[in-house]
Formats: structure tokens, C-alpha cells, sequence
């Protein structure tokens, strides 16, 4: 019998739907021979928190609602690990939150043995001198083999199996010549309905509408269209493949902002005036059209000239990127091996489900190596 | 530091992109804090071998020229088996041949505490009860912690990320409602170029020859067309869902080859008769065609209901299967989480160096629950 010691942050969308996945996981490992205990020993949100003062478990089935009745300050951070440092085994913290600070904190967390599986981007496309510090501190990385290990599968494309296929195609030999595809479901849903293959489709600035009132899009839609989002995950993956970019902001991203609502003061206010921008979208549209083609938010990585870029692309109706359906991601890998035919991945890559299930299967690999 | 014994079976086409590929992993390994040294202890092929006597390493980039010029006469597997248990260390076992008397001892291998990792379908696609016991025995499954691991991702896909998506999906929860695709590289040549989208594509049997001549095939293409190898993989793949299938012959497999020819005695006589049954297949292309369609040889497994079926099928023109190139496989997975679009794989299914790829990963998993 083994036990292991989970500290959760977070109970957005993802962190919600992570809970319930946990508590199937936590049933299925108990019954394993020999069991592992996976013990639930805090889980905490921006404003609270329910830590077990004990290291004994929490009852993961209902947790959440005690969560939000509770009353307990949060202890600060630097605390919070020290505590956790003392758990009478191994100690896996699962950041659901998109927190800088936390973040920031990973390098020292991995160094306390504190394991860490997240879906937060921040910690893995900010400065490369931050990449660089957890990974030389995970034991999965160049670490001591007593620090902590870290997964980020979630942090491209959910839960579909992005990271780990790129480093498996890097850790077994093959060369990486090329990744491109489209990496945002804001995007994909965006432009699959924007100019479908086959034409049609309303003007962009209905699109963005009708995107926003599905829950589509982050509740200033700006957020999305600014392409940062998508940088942050080309950032990731260029380099997975080799490439040391230095931040998301240091190769050309594509805005869909017009400069001139850059910095009006609301999202609403921004939906409001963005049909005057219309025009620019559909020369774009019907250029495409002219030319057979249709135009989807692309990002591509170009190894051998490293060069790292994000933004509007025409593709032929025949090319797998303009059959793209739904809010789906795709992702293509051309390397030495596949030659000219890519490795394909493709699939839903967001919503809470999708992405607590990377979330989910990277604590399973922790849980391996750990017990 | 810490050493592990390997022992690796079979040179083929893919034994040799191996030991490739696992130069390159050895290199990596050592150079790593703290290093770990993959001591390569054997290399057999059916006719001989090259054993270290005293568990030296033998050298990996010369080991296959000593291997043809060894006269070295096989040591019985139960012999050799007992030696690799003496090993100073953990053993792996890279099974990289199709030899059915291996697979049936793997069961015994785990319990010796010898980990396993093959591309050998007939470990996992024939008798229930061999599946069963594999998986009793094996650490990674209800097996003692103490007994070795197993992994056979090349199973299915080659080099594609199938086995181990399909285990995380099941794993973490999720509900996998149906499972189709396009599981033999040379079933997807002979469709792709027999009836491509956007029509042409010559007789049947000329493509089947074409194929043969290209090196698509093996070497009597009869096993190819008996729809044999694409049932093994879907064996293996409903048997990871939850369905435990009794054997690759015990659901719907539909054979190309034509009743007559069954038993004529050679591929070659069989390629020369083929043209004979040309009007068959061409009256399915031409009723595919006039409903806009194109026909594909598939695998599927409906999992509410059980039902494992392996034949031609028409796909609409849209549809991700009909858009196959070249030798490519495709895998679709139908989730309860990915609802109505489906988590989609697609690349290489076949060929040396992405087949290796497989088993060069599975090791490293290996490596790493061991080290």
C-alpha cells in the first residue's frame, strides 16, 4: 500500500470537472493490488481554502461545497508549502488556476519534492529563463531525482495528446521539420463558421457575437482575438521542439483587433463598434474564395529556420485545417520520419471536461512514478 | 547512476530501426543527472545470437554485424530466460519479432520480473485467456509490483499515439462510445490509390500488384487482403475498451481475397488469377461513386453494443476517412467527453523507423518506472 498527498488549486470550469474525474481515479487506484491512497489533503480558491490540518483526507465527493461554505483564510503561499513539505509522503500540487505568481513558484516547489501537474500556461510561456528553472529543477527535467516532477498536457490542445507526442518524437530521435495548425477552439469555431468549407457564414463581427453568447469566448472577446493565447501555445511547443523562444511576444502574432478599439474601455463597447471593421474581413474572405481557399488562425513553428509565427492563412478546401469542424483543434507534426504526410492530432481542445482529463491523466503518470 | 539489462529479439525491418534509434536513447540516457546506462545483454534472431556472458554491454552500433557473422547457436528461450533473471539489475525484453511460442511465454517473463516491449500483435490478439493472463502477471497490470511491465504501443498504429490515448481515455474516466478507423498501411495505399477522392484509380487488381511491386504488401499479399491483420488490431483495441473479445476470428472479418482463390498454391499464382474477379470490385466503386461516396476497408467497434466488425464501407466525400493519403492510418475515438466530433489520430501506420518509434518510447516508459 502506498500513499500520496494531492493539493489542489482552483475550481473553475476545469477544476470542477478535475474533482469528479479525481474521485473515479481515487476509487479505481484504491482497489488496485497493492492499493495507492490518493489523499485530498487541501483544496483552495482564490479567496479560501479547506486544508486538512491533519494530512488526513478530505472527502473529494463533497469538498467543493464545503469550500464554499468555509470560512478559512488562505495561508500565504510560502507557508502553505512549508506545510505541505512536512506530509508523511509524496506531495502532488494540481495548479487548475491560470495564476502568475503560483507560477512563478514552481521552480522552488519542484525543489521541496513537490510534484506538480497543471493546465496553467503561464508557468511554461512566460520568460525562457522561468522555463529554463523548472526544468532543471523537475526530476523530469535535469533535477535531482527527489525534487518534484511536472506535466503540462493540458496546456496545448486540453486533453488531446499534443505534448506528449512531441516529446516522444523528440525523446526517441526523430527531427521535428514543422508544427502547424490551429491551437485555439475560440479560433476554430471563429472561422468554421466565419467561412465554412463551402462558403457561407455571416460577417466577422456576428461571428464574434455569436461566439461570445455561447460562452465561446473569454468574457472580454478581446482576449481571444489578440492571438496571445495562441502564442502562449506555439511558445510551449516551439520549445518542446528545440527552439529557446524567449517570450510569446517575441515573434510576429496577428491581432484581430482593430488598432483603433484596441483601447476602448469595455468588451461591450468593443462588440458595439466592431462591425465597422467588417470590411477588412470579408476582402480577406473573398480574396480567399477567388483563389478555392478558405482562411482559418493558424500557428506554425518552422524548425530549421526558427522561425515561430501566428495569425490569418489561406488553406485549399482539400487540406486537412479547412475541414476543421466545431470549436476543434488540429495539430500536424511534420518530422524526418513521418516525411510528407504529417502525424495528426485533432479534436475537441477546450471546455472543462477535455481539459481536466489531461489534467487527470498526467496525475496518473506522477502517481506511477511516484508510487 | 543506475544500470538496466536489455535483451533484445528480431531484426527485421523494424529490430534494425530499433537498435538504431536505441544508440541514440543511450546516448541521451548516460548524459542525463544522475545517468542511467541501458546495457544492451543479447540480440537473437531465429537463427542465432549474440549473448554477453557476463552481462558486459555489448556495443549497439557494431552488435548487428557480429550477429550475421555469429555462429553463436540459440540458447532454448527457458534457458536464456533463467540466465536474463540472473542479470545484476532489471531486464527488459524488446520482443521485435511476430513469433507466437514468444508470446505465449510472456506471462512467465513478467512474473520473472522482465519487463516487456513489442510490436508483436500475437501476444495480444489471439486467446482471451493469453490476454488475460499477460495482464494478471504484468505490474502496469493487476500483477505484483515486483513483476515487469508491459507495453505494446506498435500494436496498433505503429509509432501512433493509439494504445496509450485509448488507456488514457478509459483510464481517466471517460465513456469510449465507438472506436473506426483505417488500421493497415497497405489496406489504406491499395483504397487511396484504387479509388482516391475526387475519383480515377485503376483496377483493383492492378492496384494490388502496384502495391506489391512498391513493397506495401507482404510477401504473398493474401495476408494483407484477409483482413486478418486489421482484425488483430481491432481485438486489441476492443479489449482496451472493455469488450473482452474472445479472438480475432470470433467477430464479422471481410476477407478480399475471392473464395476461388483461396488455395491456389502461391501469392504469385494469385496475382495472376486476381484480374479474373476485377468486375466485383469495380461495381462497388461505381455504385460508391454515384452516391457521391468513395469505398474504404475499416475497422470498427461499437462498444454499447459489443459489435467488432472489420470490411469495405462507403464514406461520404467530407468525411476525415475518405481524405486518407498515401499508406496513412486514421483512428477515430467516439467519447462520452469528445462528444459528436470525434478525438482523431492520423499518420504513418507501418514502416521501420515509425514502428521502432513505438517501441523505442514504450522502453523509455519503461526506463523510467524502473530507474
Amino acid at each position: 500500500m502506498s500513499t500520496l498527498y494531492l493539493a489542489v488549486i482552483g475550481v473553475g470550469g476545469v477544476g470542477k470537472a478535475f474533482l469528479h474525474q479525481l474521485h473515479h481515479l481515487q476509487t479505481r487506484l484504491r482497489q488496485r493490488n497493492p492499493p495507492t491512497h490518493l489523499n485530498l489533503i487541501l483544496l483552495r480558491r482564490s479567496t479560501t481554502q479547506i486544508l486538512s490540518s491533519s494530512f488526513q483526507p478530505l472527502d473529494t465527493s463533497t469538498v467543493l461545497d464545503q469550500l464554499h461554505q468555509s470560512q478559512q483564510p488562505l495561508l500565504p503561499l510560502p507557508e502553505l508549502l512549508d506545510y505541505l513539505h512536512t506530509a508523511p509522503g509524496k506531495v502532488i500540487l494540481v495548479d487548475n488556476t491560470s495564476d502568475q505568481t503560483l507560477a512563478a513558484s514552481y521552480p522552488s516547489i519542484l525543489q521541496k519534492g513537490i510534484s506538480i501537474v497543471t493546465p496553467n500556461k503561464k508557468a511554461f510561456s512566460d520568460s525562457h529563463a522561468l522555463w529554463s528553472d523548472i526544468f532543471s529543477a523537475a526530476a523530469n527535467g535535469t533535477g535531482s531525482p527527489n525534487n518534484g516532477y511536472v506535466f503540462h498536457e493540458s496546456t496545448v490542445g486540453a486533453g488531446l495528446p499534443v505534448i506528449s507526442t512531441l516529446k516522444e518524437l523528440v525523446e526517441t530521435g526523430d527531427e521535428v521539420t514543422k508544427i502547424e495548425g490551429v491551437f485555439s477552439g475560440t479560433m476554430s469555431f471563429l472561422f468554421n463558421s466565419f467561412q465554412p468549407l463551402g462558403g457561407g457564414g455571416g460577417r466577422f463581427s456576428a461571428e464574434v457575437k455569436k461566439a461570445k453568447d455561447l460562452g465561446y469566448t473569454e468574457p472580454d472577446p478581446r482576449d481571444d482575438l489578440n492571438g496571445l493565447d495562441v502564442a502562449r501555445k506555439l511558445t510551449i511547443l516551439a520549445r518542446l521542439a528545440g527552439l529557446p523562444v524567449d517570450s510569446p511576444t517575441s515573434f510576429p502574432v496577428q491581432s484581430l483587433i482593430p488598432q483603433e478599439l484596441e483601447s476602448v474601455s469595455s468588451g461591450d463597447e468593443f462588440l458595439e463598434k466592431l462591425p465597422q471593421f467588417d470590411r477588412q474581413m470579408d476582402d480577406l474572405k473573398e480574396s480567399a474564395t477567388k483563389e478555392g481557399k478558405v482562411v482559418r488562425f493558424v500557428g506554425s513553428i518552422d524548425v530549421p529556420s526558427k522561425q515561430v509565427k501566428v495569425g490569418l492563412e489561406k488553406f485549399d478546401a482539400s487540406h486537412p485545417i479547412a475541414a476543421l469542424k466545431g470549436s476543434d483543434n488540429i495539430i500536424n507534426f511534420y518530422t524526418k520520419r513521418y516525411g510528407s504526410n504529417p502525424l495528426i492530432i485533432q479534436g475537441a481542445g477546450a471546455g472543462g471536461e477535455v481539459t481536466a482529463m489531461g489534467v487527470t491523466g498526467d496525475l496518473l503518470k506522477v502517481v506511477r512514478l511516484l508510487r
